[in-house]
């Protein structure tokens, strides 16, 4: 898994109890899937589907630094399905973990259109076609 | 199922394709998940520990308004089971449902701590004692 | 007078005292009011024309529940009055009340308009007919 | 009147129908107030504790400019009452008005607290003395 | 230099050590700068093009109040470069200073676009032709 | 240089130009230089110090994908120097780039302290030790 995306924990993003707010992290995590989808099926139109089981598995405090990895699960006709997981910077301890985020490829008429793509592909050798 | 909370869906709300972004829309429900703990049992400090299958079954759209409904599943020990359900408040169609989060009750140590709550309670009630 | 809407007072929405931001306790009521004559005069293009005096009766603390009560006062033509009250979830102490909101229809144009309404409507009410 | 604050009407403060979200422009407001007050009195510890009628004249379209008058309209022993007016910085329509706003001064009780200030200081004069 | 806007730094402006976010003052001087040169230029179409060195002279903390202030260093044939320094109001220290911020006036084509302005202009004067 | 954290740019992100607000570009590459350091440091207690020229080389438009790049320019006995570039995740084009951050570490007492570091490390190898 690669993780891309950081963020530094700020008042912001707190609880009342001082710890990261789950609602926040839930936000950060479909921004994240969201992105990835779009740069793998090279469409802007894209949206959450589904999420399966989201455990709570440890939090992080204020000054704490988070990263957020997407894995590629598998290629539907016209979705993509994700894994991700969210951890502690400097102790790589495991906050948040998600086993499937289907994310939907859309046409121009908001309905599901397949995408043609079979494989995670990189911006890098696209641009070098 | 109750409908409480109702937001109104602003263009800070909305994605890059003009619905409803997923991510804000999962924070709502975790902050009316926690709330909802925090009055049925009585104590602030309250996190979420599980959240089950998560089906984004319509979108909403600028203007609309929404509201979250929250019911109990079970009591446990030191936790609270609920189900969550998001509609479109003018024509009830659902937007998205959740069977199933785990809200724990913390001591002061930050640990699970038994809630001694076996049922919903109405602060009216409570108040009235 | 009805409370749905209820709000987690988050260290986002403190001033520098620790207290709930007068500014941001306003900013929800709008939105409350907005949403609540959406509802009724079933148009979405409904704006806030006046509020009579706002006191600020007490305050609320980080990790507080509030929850925002309306209830009309009369309909006019073009326009809907309402009443609002903030309390505190838990011990329903007052945090502010606002005697008078005023919400205007508009049409189209961007001018008031006739809305046709006489009297509270609920949602189930009207989908059953 | 002295305009000081002005604030450029960007997407996340409008409303869903395009105009300048009446919840944006009171939180605008009354921080205006608190910094104010604050200036005056030289204590931070500084509330909001009424505001009388506010007429909502007219209002602002995404990329307006509106800038933000306080006046002063009396000391009072522990208090201080404002006027504002909010306005359009290009062509000086006014689009909100508010006759009096009551701020109180607290001491670290947390209760009200005379503040020994009788008129208007300016920060240059006492960083003169 | 004359400052105008000024901002009371809240919980939601602070990084994790307390203190301003360094992030969030690069906000309030872009946008600052912004709606100085839509005023100068009297164009909504006005972007950042160069911004010169960025000394983090001072900080502030939660409840300061700061003021900004901006000057122009000249008038461009199509852009508007200007001056900028923040400081704290109540002490006048200096919290961050930058000697050249050029603003570039667009047409409808999104292209720079001659502005023919030669100097600083007051609203007032131009409503009083 | 390694580009990670990425943006997915929404409405909440524009200027009412429609495209990315300046400010918020600024704000993102603070946080992104701020948790760099602090992971590289190991030290929670880092600040901004010194920005060098920014050009704002081209913009983003909503939907967009921008990705924050950042290298070490040289450390120093309490401070750490760091290029950082933005740019458009698909099409690779640069939109803007600073040659020179510079953070200062800090000790308890709020004073440059020495950091004792003196090559980039990465947080694989340190929890491999």
């Amino acid at each position: 898994m690669r993780f891309h995306t950081r963020k530094w924990v700020k008042p912001e993003d707190l609880n009342p109890n001082g710890t990261l707010f789950g609602g926040r992290l839930l936000q950060w995590i479909d921004e994240e899937a969201a992105l990835y989808a779009i740069i793998q099926l090279e469409n802007k139109k894209v949206v959450t589907k589904f999420m399966s089981d989201i455990n709570f598995i440890d939090s992080a405090r204020e000054g704490d630094i988070v990263e957020i990895g997407i894995d590629v699960v598998n290629f539907g006709k016209s979705s993509l399905a994700l894994r991700c997981e969210v951890r502690n910077k400097m102790t790589r301890a495991t906050i948040i973990s998600i086993e499937r985020i289907v994310m939907v490829n859309l046409g121009d008429d908001g309905k599901p259109k397949p995408h043609g793509k079979t494989k995670i592909e990189y911006v890098k050798d696209r641009l070098e076609k």
